[in-house]
């Protein structure tokens, strides 16, 4: 790629930009666009278009995003989502810090370049001496391309032992030393936003409540519930209020599903009977009752979903008893009338032995997993063990599989497999693009349910809670990112080539990656470039969502529930986006010294990133979960691993231009690792636990009790009937199991 | 060494053990020496011979001994020397079950012994054709000395290859199944010891207070105490009941100990004034008030003693003011009114930063060490990796400063150094001593003072209780005696020589320690036989302190305080013997297959260690803390440390007998740290915390609080005045402080 393609592409990037957000500005002024571009408003109960943006100004959401407070967006979108963009913002402030430096940075490049104009003139015999004065690596990136104007601005351009590179090492001790600065001051910013959060006086179900598992085996004639009620009796006798027993809800789920799904049928039938027809009477809508509805007995479907809905009733209400009562599992929810209390059982040992009893603290109702709550202790263990494995494997040996299937599926594979597919195969057009994308065809499926298959994987370790599930399986995808796009495509086929030499010497893994790092600048430059442009332009523009809401809304949603399921937005999808941040942070960092050049985009990058999530989070997504910024610290320690893979590839690459000083950057790896350490040391507890001071806070009113506890029960066992009928089962009062001891 | 004198070096040390229990008989029945052989019973107020075991049988105190109980043992001396005995008999229990499975293994030694006399008269050609059937290391062991009765029963004597090989294979895993399934088995008994002596229902001073320290800078205007109480009030509303807060004591220890130093003194003078002297009259004695009572004015000591105690109490009381006033530093106990209250604080985070409000258990009143409990939070970390660093270059390198004053300090540098001992060092017979003994000086000297010297370096990490000093040192006092003398003896000289071959094969350390093991089996045989002859006839006779106790009773001691001082036993000193024993536990595990006689010997070390000390805990030893088995974690994982080491040698031992099947035994040292990691999992976390189920037991009777605060006061700061005085100082009540905001 040469530098005008280069130019080209960035041009046309930033021109789909364009077009992009003056497509947002003219649809989502549009009344019947509100509910894709306004929908956390309008689930909030607010106008959508409050505080006059509906002009036709295409900035003014700019104003908007950039006028609104950070209080403004944990009242609109929660902790996390701030903490967030705490993260957005450690990610491009120390760019901005960075930039300036780079500025002088810069200028020095073109103290190079002028140098270099300047010596061939100055001493043209000692230049057409020899091929010394030349460097190995400019010849190397010229190789690599013609892509000179570009390599001029960067460390390749700089002759080896020069004296120059002294700059470039107080630049690299400067990027650490703004990294550590600003990292340690958001952790210290997000661990008050947390506190902040936590100690606020309004009623919080999950601060009233921890969660129960590996309960040993009752004594017998005792059930579960009176274990459990006994047992916290005697240890808070005062501030204990109830328990609820976790149920194998497996079966009542079953029958809840199929009864939702008869209750939203049926409304969807009410619908069309209610639909003005042209005759100006409704047709009553009939279905087949046999498999999906394309075999078997026609029937009027009002009718008959209201008699399975009856049918369905009575059986889940059976089924709830039969559940309460009998199913009864190893692990339970316990209620205390008192946040410090709770916050001190959860952090505190139980049982003599730490396998039994052990208490943790509960999630938000809406979080839970209750299908992991009954896993045991050491089959955590092991599932998690087995699952760092699998995902180990996944990461290193994730192209095998991939190149096996592309093998087999190459048309002339399938033709002969598959012969009934030869009369369309042997289509001319469909020929030529089918032969250009079936090799891609599997990595690009592959790589599509990656993050499906590592939220099953997180799921599988027996995690109690959603939100835990979501941070795990994005620490997956950073590995999984940072490994295959950055290491695979940097050191690429250069590591099949040599793998003998990584064999008997693993550190020189690190002298490859520096020196194939400057051929690749080019190639992150456009790749940022290109992600930023189009990737927040169509993020902003929301063209795709607009366009499956509208189709639905023609031609498959029948009701209001129907259509606030098509155009409710789900959250900020943490699982994806910030690994693919944090792989722009990798890119940026490694490269930040060595190609100056790429800061400015990095700071792009993160910049409208702030503001273009900033818009979508105080008008768009809605949090699935608040889970107090719980995310935060492991966002911090992938920054600081990101720097620490920078400063050993500078170390390496310092050792490429065999600079005599280069062991001055030995102690930058070591204090990354110190700074992890004190930092977890400092932070870390308060973001495990709810810490004492902070639950100890004063609250507005006295904790409606039977409401927090109603919070926790799940819907498929929410019985219709008065309560009062269940006697001594998962859910009952102490009381009545105490009285009946 | 051959047989026969290793037969007298036995028959010496056991005929040495029966002279000093024929002696412990006779001198432990006369009423005089009582107070040396039954001090515990005398300072707990029990009679000397009770249950009629003054009689003249030498045999009557093994049978007291075999009789006692546990209880008895945790009656007299506390969980944890209970906790000891577990370990000392997990030490031979496994021995004697091994034991039965050694003797067919002895057997199978007589087999093969049998097998190699008939084989060159059935196969004389095939003998006589070349070396090959006689093993390399038979002759190996062969040229170590003519020790050839004894190797003969070992594994040295198999062939290589053989069949045979397959039974020491077998048990190779029959040791490490026995030995995972007793320390499993102990590890269970000592936390139920644990948690019943936990729960128990006696008031126990240290389960109603926490250490708090870190404490943030106080907001001005507000003194420590009124911080400290202020937040835990706000906390604890209901349990809290006052706070003590650490004072800066060094003034005060210092006047205060001058002061007891006086009293003791004239104690002393008054009694030598009381004697009855000759002229019927008692001399008062004098002193001299200048350096050490050697130089200055001759004084009346009743006198100037009385007259400095007074001077001295009017200084004492005057800086405990001062001290309980303005020395406050950043550090509390805190008092809670319940048990349950305090278990939970102790396992909380209190604040939002970690490194402030840390929060532990309190320590036993008498184990608090109070000039470490100001000491901060990274101080700590800082201090404790410093001390990892100098043990880990003590434990390696330690031969070399050895090595260089043994340079140092022969005879002739000697001579030269210092000249004025030259008359002195001419004698012709010290000259003999002298050259034989200065060499191993100094090593003598290093190894009697590196228990001080560990305790001092454990004691600098900033540890705040006198149990967990002794517990760390005992573990840094394992490490150096296992790498020093068993790896050091056994790989010895030829580590040096092949030095080479380590630095490019570093795992060929356990081939050399393999290859070199058989060899040395002989050696270790004879020190651990001399170890408990002759170790355990001191250690019962107590024919050292007897000799220390009479000569002091005759010449110094001149009243009661004096006296009991001289008998004051101390106790089992645990910093030393648990790590001996340990390195006997590594030695006989190391021998067990290849040299399986070795295992009579340890379980005789072992059992009559179980003995001896049995009876010193029931009648001599005092202990000085009470930890509740809080160092057992620490024995069990030193145990399977020593498994390990067995296994790996094991493995390399295999190699060189060139087994094929010898990969059989890869998932043994595997095994032993899941099952390490299984046990921390399930039991250490009762030993780190007291467990809320221990901690909910009810009490006999309700806490009296104030006792409890005082018995936390430090010597040095107890006022003889009223406490009414002080106010809002250190030791405050909360009210007092509280009506001043």
């Amino acid at each position: 790629m040469d530098f005008s393609s280069f130019l080209t592409s960035l041009g046309t990037s930033f021109l789909i930009f364009i077009v992009l957000m003056v497509l947002f500005a003219w649809l989502s002024t549009r009344q019947g666009n509100a509910v894709v571009y306004y929908p956390n408003r309008i689930v909030k109960g607010m106008e959508p278009w409050e505080g006059g943006s509906r002009t036709r100004n295409p900035f003014a959401w700019i104003k908007e995003a950039l006028s609104s407070s950070e209080q403004d967006v944990i009242n609109m979108s929660g902790i996390d989502t701030a903490v967030y963009f705490v993260f957005l913002s450690t990610g491009f402030c120390p760019y901005l810090f960075v930039s300036f430096f780079s500025f002088l940075h810069t200028l020095l490049g073109i103290l190079v370049l002028s140098g270099i104009v300047l010596l061939p003139v100055l001493l043209p015999i000692a230049a057409t001496d020899d091929g010394v004065k030349k460097n190995e690596h400019t010849s190397n990136t010229t190789s690599n391309g013609t892509f000179s104007d570009l390599d001029k601005l960067s460390m390749a351009n700089i002759e080896v032992k020069s004296p120059r590179l002294w700059a470039f090492l107080v630049a690299t001790y400067w990027v650490s030393v703004v990294t550590y600065f600003l990292t340690f001051k958001a952790y210290k910013h997000v661990s008050a936003l947390r506190a902040t959060a936590l100690m606020s006086n309004e009623v919080k179900p999950e601060q009233f409540a921890v969660l129960v598992r590996d309960l040993p085996n009752a004594t017998s004639g005792q059930t579960r519930k009176q274990q459990v009620d006994t047992y916290f009796k005697s240890i808070y006798p005062e501030t204990f209020y109830r328990s609820m027993v976790v149920t194998n809800n497996k079966e009542v789920d079953k029958i809840w599903g199929e009864l939702e799904g008869f209750k939203k049928k049926l409304a969807r039938a009410e619908a069309i009977y209610a639909l003005p027809q042209r005759n100006g009477q409704g047709t009553r809508p009939t279905n087949r009752t046999g498999f999906l509805g394309l075999c078997g007995k026609k029937v009027d479907s009002i009718e008959y979903y209201n008699e399975k809905i009856k049918e369905l009733t009575q059986k889940l209400e059976a089924e709830q008893k039969v559940t309460l009562r009998e199913k009864q599992q190893g692990s339970a929810l316990v209620f205390f009338t008192s946040r410090v209390t709770a916050a001190l059982a959860a952090q505190s040992l139980h049982a003599q032995m730490v396998d039994n009893w052990t208490v943790t603290e509960a999630p938000e109702p809406r979080q839970l997993i209750w299908s992991n709550l009954t896993i045991k202790f050491y089959d955590r263990i092991i599932r998690q063990y087995v699952v760092y494995i699998v995902v180990f494997l996944t990461i290193v040996f994730y192209m095998i599989p991939i190149a096996f299937i592309s093998a087999v599926t190459t048309l002339k594979n399938l033709r002969k497999l598959l012969p009934f597919l030869k009369p369309i195969v042997d289509i001319a057009a469909l020929k030529t693009v089918l032969e250009a994308y079936l090799p891609q065809l599997a990595l690009i499926i592959f790589l599509a349910l990656l993050p499906k298959f590592l939220l099953f994987l997180s799921k599988t370790e027996g995690i109690p809670s959603g939100s835990h599930v979501i941070r795990a399986a994005s620490g997956k995808y950073f590995y999984f990112i940072v490994f295959n796009v950055f290491i695979g495509v940097t050191i690429g086929g250069t590591l099949f080539a040599s793998i003998k030499t990584i064999e008997e010497k693993p550190n020189s893994v690190f002298d490859m990656l520096a020196k194939s790092l400057p051929g690749n600048a080019t190639f992150f430059l456009t790749f940022v470039a290109l992600k930023f442009f189009v990737g927040y332009g169509l993020e902003l523009s929301r063209i795709v969502p607009l366009i499956i809401y509208h189709l639905k809304r023609k031609y498959l949603c029948k009701n209001e529930a129907e259509l606030r399921e098509a155009w409710f937005p789900g959250d900020i999808n943490y699982v994806t986006r910030v690994p693919s941040d944090m792989l722009v942070v990798t890119i940026v960092l490694c490269y930040s010294v060595i190609a100056p050049v790429i800061i400015p985009f990095g700071v792009l990058y993160f910049a409208l990133g702030w503001l273009v999530l900033r818009n979508q989070a105080l008008k768009v997504y809605v949090p699935a979960y608040e889970s107090y910024g719980r995310i935060w610290p492991h966002m911090q320690t992938r920054i600081i691993s990101a720097l620490f893979l920078y400063q050993v590839t500078m170390l390496g690459y310092f050792g490429v231009m065999r600079f005599y000083y280069t062991p001055i950057l030995v102690p930058l790896p070591i204090l990354s690792l110190v700074f992890v350490f004190v930092c977890r040391k400092k932070f870390y507890g308060a973001f495990c636990h709810t810490v004492l001071e902070v639950a100890s806070q004063e609250l507005k009113e006295t904790p409606h009790m039977e409401q927090i506890f109603k919070s926790f029960i799940p819907p498929s066992l929410i019985s219709e009937k008065q309560e009062d009928e269940h006697f001594e089962d998962a859910l009952s009062q102490v009381s009545r199991s105490e009285s009946s001891v």
